[in-house]
């Protein structure tokens, strides 16, 4: 079973992926675009990608490429990201000068980072922060990454579970070419567009409210050539299999001019 | 009338506060940060802060600023955002190896440099791209910013309009320390939170709905310390001091445990 995840070995999307899959295979992209092509082309037979960050919110290029793709969502899952401060083995925490990492965990230690006075410098990828370290033999230099990735590089962990704040998880999405029939208690995602008219949401939500449908999320995006028209990203509990769902989307159709369902899955226990 | 931005000097905040205000002294800050600071402590009397981009959407760490200070909105202003290739003077398109800018502007021009053939570095700043730029003195490498950019660091622009969506604008939000009476048709801008319950959203969405409020804008951010709870930001027409939209807000009041207006502001036109 080849998972396909984005970044360099050690991300947490590659942690993810261990944590869903039975013994899966990791294949590591460069990008969020090559993780769906290899989905899309059979060259892997799931994705795996992050949607949802607690802290910083929605990865919204991943809602633009869920939609610009024809893949289905047959999962999600919960990981908590416990962030380290790596260095050189024999280095200690008070010599470090710069910090390198992804924006995103960058971010995240923003206030560890400052009471530390050190120098950040942002780079393509949180796992490959720990390469980039290690091939530029910087002593002086330390890079924020998960525990994995320091063991996959031979670096030393100088400290452990440095973000500000330690509520920190990220919603991962599994991906595949074809739906799935969900077990136990179901959720799916969909996505819609609607017209620039007063009270057009609150017509749309009314479709779930009326079947008490509960939903447990939703996002809006810019439609992209209509400036300052919007698409929602719904996800509720339901399959698309249920009756009363299908009612639901139906009614949707009413009111929305374009609407895709993009698969429902098992509800996963947030970590 | 000080005018705090956040970027270098010619950078799209600068051009839509001298847009937003007449004759201005834009106050160029690092961060979004250091903007909210400077009109707190009356450093400047107004900060313009990008809210919104018709592609990328929303600028989120400006919705959390925005509830963690105490400012009011005053204001909106909406601009095209006309992208260009900056190199030294002199040289040319065909020779450029390596194209360096913020994150947002690559990701918009990502098919004409996927067709330019050229490497990409992402830098912390748009207009500061040029800057760089020109220090580094290196002939063969390109940023992208704005004209007004390339014109105050003495660069050439090699071509314009190179994003790969014309339908390019930001809508930028002028704040202040207090709240003023809008003139001409008004927008509001308010921020609450929801219990995790089944309908929530739908309720509260239904005290604008049922007083024929029209919402323009509605975001979700994750509601921090308490993972995969949600707060709601929301723009409609209409002022603070009407009374529908009074009552309309205490109705909420009755759903939500957090509520807190931003302020209203004369309705600008979109670009």
């Amino acid at each position: 079973m080849r998972v396909a995840f984005q970044g360099e070995p050690g991300a947490f999307s590659e942690a993810a992926s261990f944590g869903f899959f039975e013994s899966p295979e990791t294949v590591p992209y460069e990008s969020f675009e090559a993780v769906f092509e290899a989905v899309s082309s059979n060259a892997c037979g799931y994705g795996l990608i992050p949607i949802e960050n607690s802290l910083a919110g929605s990865i919204h290029q991943n809602y633009d490429l869920l939609l610009r793709n024809q893949l289905s969502i047959v999962g999600e899952y919960f990981l908590r990201v416990e962030l380290c401060l790596i260095g050189f083995p024999g280095t200690r925490k008070a010599g470090i000068e710069k910090v390198i990492s992804h924006p995103q965990p960058l971010g995240q230690c923003a206030v560890y980072l400052h009471k530390l006075g050190v120098k950040t410098e942002a780079v393509y990828d949180t796992a490959g922060s720990v390469k980039l370290l290690k091939s530029s033999g910087e002593k002086t230099t330390a890079a924020i990454a998960s525990r994995r990735a320091a063991e996959l590089y031979g670096m030393e962990i100088l400290e452990e579970n440095i973000e500000d704040n330690l509520e920190n998880y990220t919603r991962f999405l599994a991906i595949a070419a074809q739906p799935i029939l969900p077990e136990g208690e179901a959720k799916t995602s969909i996505v819609f567009s609607l017209k620039n008219q007063p009270g057009a949401l609150f017509k749309a939500l009314s479709v779930f409210a009326l079947r008490e449908i509960d939903l447990t999320k939703i996002e809006s995006r810019p439609l992209q050539g209509k400036p300052w028209e919007y698409l929602f990203y719904i996800d509720f509990l339901g399959a698309l299999q249920e009756e009363r769902v299908k009612r639901a989307l139906d009614h949707l159709g009413e009111y929305a001019p374009m609407l895709r369902a993009f698969g429902s899955y098992e509800r996963a226990k947030p970590a």
